[in-house]
């Protein structure tokens, strides 16, 4: 498309560069900037601008953090004998908002996925071993992507932690809740079945 | 949604304050901006920043410029003998996108809608008038939305031209190219037979 400014073209093509973003949209987000306040506009731009200059990563979880350590590992009230292993922030954020977990985190990156070129050594395993190592984990709690990958994964951190008395467990995979027997798929139908639980321990409870 | 780090949680207000964007894509948006380099972000923000406090108005037409004058009015290969009326910028750009019209335009901001508390006052005519007065316009194209809104803006500004000699036209309203005759509203397949054209007319040229 043809702007007949400058200005407005950088701005559209910066906000094409993100993630299911193209470029009408792209217009349509400028142009809603274009009529806001200089202000308003400032404070956005502001805000992204030191949401990446200025973050920084906990020492202890790899959660991004305002200070040396998340909010997270620095709170006392949080059972610091329990590590929850996730892929990303983002899962963090989406475990948070069940309210269910009281234990901390720990962020490995990624899984192991030869395919991506993705090796153990490529993710963050060092940083959980000098956790347990350091003593006081009772558990770690494997909430990885219920994929090869991430299957291959939970099997070598495993075997990282067998010499270490530490319980491992891994979230419980199954049917949805909400979901229809019928169109959930064989191998998890058939896994919930195998794994099946007596039934007094299967209310929503919290850990 | 609770995020452990408030700077996450000040980008995800901003951007959840853009139209169509909710927590989610906001929070998308905000963890792909923050595994790019510290650099690209900082041209994103700069660019909208720029964007918002760098731009300016044509005195002309009102069109975004990023001088005196816009690049359509400052341009001597457009036709300054016509004028073409829109609502808005984004007007513009869609009209420049069809490359078929190669004369000026002129924004007035919206349309006369007494339920918004718009009313002429309010919009850039007496701009428009300026230019017909100042003189060298033949063509004034009226290129509003096809509203009642915007045929009552049409006829209020038809009337204030009358006195000068000048050429009032109004794009052509009918069916659209590929769209059925059978789902087109009735106003719009009546109004296309009641103006309807010799058919050498009808043939797609640049104006």
């Amino acid at each position: 498309m043809k702007y007949s400014s400058k200005l407005i073209a950088d701005a559209v093509s910066e906000f094409q560069k993100l993630p299911g973003i193209g470029e009408k949209t792209a217009l349509r987000l400028v142009l809603h900037l274009l009529k806001q306040d200089k202000q308003k506009v400032a404070y956005f731009s502001e805000a992204v601008s030191r949401m990446r200059s200025e973050i920084r990563f906990c020492s202890r979880c790899q959660n991004v953090a305002d200070h040396e350590l998340c909010d997270i590992c620095g709170n006392n009230m949080r059972d610091q004998t329990q590590i929850c292993l996730v892929e990303s922030i983002r899962d963090i954020i989406a475990i948070e908002n069940t309210n269910t977990y009281r234990g901390t985190y720990h962020v490995i990156g990624g899984v192991i996925s030869p395919i991506d070129g993705v090796g153990p050594d490529q993710l963050n395993i060092p940083g959980l071993l000098e956790r347990v190592q350091a003593g006081g984990v009772k558990e770690v709690i494997m909430a990885l992507s219920p994929t090869i990958e991430g299957d291959t994964t939970i099997f070598y951190i495993s075997r990282k932690l067998k010499d270490y008395e530490v319980q491992i467990t891994s979230i419980a995979r199954g049917v949805s809740f909400g979901g229809e027997l019928e169109y959930t798929d064989e191998l998890t139908l058939g896994r919930s079945i195998a794994t099946r639980l007596p039934y007094e321990n299967t209310s929503l409870k919290s850990s």
